[in-house]
């Protein structure tokens, strides 16, 4: 007994000493886009294996912010190697309303450029070193979750994709036959920013390109659902939705375990 | 140390006594709506709290066979007091596709009836001593996810309602305002018998009376996709999908704790 009981405590400090030496890593890390310089965030904890799954997170309309960060540093915790990319360009942060909507207008009519930010921000992530290449998703908020399916439509070599509150229309809808990995679209009901719709489209789009989906629609949940500053007053279109936001959050652990699983 | 030593072999020991003793207890209960006998399967599991939660699950077309059963055998698993109710009396077991299309036809003609029945069954649940009778949910299958949304349109006291693969139309949208309960529809995005215009229909139903719902669809999958014995070929309009089934049945779970939690 002396020597089992010996071992059973063995294992409960060897458990707590490994508990307590995980330790969160983030870094801005530049990368390019042709003469463009890009500054993403980098986010993995130092527990667990030495090659992680990768995850790209794209960024709302107001380009890389607190909350891509603390996405980040949230998928860092699960485990994963997270990467809040750039598509902007660095220093490009659009606080107002209107600067960053023209901002985000820019990659909606050059979507060559979207996608070439996208994969940009994709080969960044794959060359971290604690990267497992081969095991790499993209998810997305609003603007960003646009940014994702567009890198899936471009073909991109991703095991799926994840839309939160995402921008879903496309000029190419025909290059849905490209995408290579599962789609994941989390929406609001009643987003007048991307409106039923689109979402119907995007289902067609998906369909008619073979694509593996799955959308999953929660009630009166508007643009923005997952952004806890976004208020509550869902008559302006743009509102935090704490259920929709733990809803989604959690399906996209599910998702994200299949896929890293196959 | 022998004696913290000794006190974590205890718990190890009382952990693996505890599993040895978890039972399922599976049995037939007799119930009745008017003059009419049903026949239910109650499971339950004898680990955990000596009350539970519990979970009526609705059957498909062909009453309650060995899929319901099996069903509420999982359920038990995950520490619910599960209930297959019977909506169409004790010995009413179609097989043949004819003769259970004209058994459900019934019930989907005669609407009162059908909430009746599916009311009568959450009583029977409610009334077994180990079940929390102020945490219960419907779930249901095919004619069953129809029965589900049906016993929440007559404005029972559930938590919630799951739909997998279910008959979604109703003669009565309007009594969408008597929901109580939060809605769980998991659909196949390729089901002939519940097509896009039904979940739109729905959607808008629910929306306008108010409830709190969420729809999944999952694209490929066709009617019955939960269903092992539903074969493999699509085009026919029923049949079984591996991933449609895992997710949905992992949404359940969580959207199950969510409403045993609040």
């Amino acid at each position: 007994m002396p020597i089992r009981a010996r071992h059973l405590a063995a294992v409960a400090l060897a458990v707590t000493a490994s508990a307590a030496r995980a330790e969160l890593v983030t870094r801005t890390v530049e990368y390019r886009q042709g003469d463009t310089v890009l500054e993403g965030y980098l986010a993995y904890d130092t527990s667990g294996p030495a090659k992680k799954p990768g995850v790209l997170v794209f960024h709302q309309f107001t380009g890389v912010s607190g909350y891509e960060k603390k996405r980040a540093e949230q998928l860092a915790a699960l485990g994963y190697v997270a990467f809040a990319a750039d598509v902007y360009g660095k220093g490009v942060r659009p606080t107002a309303r209107a600067e960053a909507g023209a901002e985000a207008g820019k990659y909606r009519a050059n979507r060559p450029l979207l996608r070439a930010r996208a994969q940009a921000a994709l080969a960044a992530l794959r060359q971290q070193p604690n990267v497992r290449s081969e095991k790499v998703v993209a998810i997305g908020y609003c603007f960003g979750g646009g940014a994702a399916l567009e890198l899936a439509r471009s073909g991109a070599d991703v095991l799926g994709v994840v839309s939160f509150h995402g921008s879903l229309t496309t000029p190419t809808p025909q290059d849905a036959k490209n995408i290579r990995g599962k789609v994941l679209v989390l929406h609001g009901a009643e987003d007048p920013h991307a409106p039923r719709a689109d979402v119907l489209a995007l289902e067609d789009e998906l369909t008619k390109g073979g694509a593996s989906w799955e959308v999953v629609l929660y009630s009166g949940a508007v643009h923005a659902f997952t952004q806890p500053d976004a208020g509550n007053d869902r008559s302006k279109g743009v509102a935090y939705d704490a259920q929709a936001d733990r809803r989604s959050w959690e399906r996209m652990k599910d998702f994200l375990d299949e896929l890293f699983a196959s």
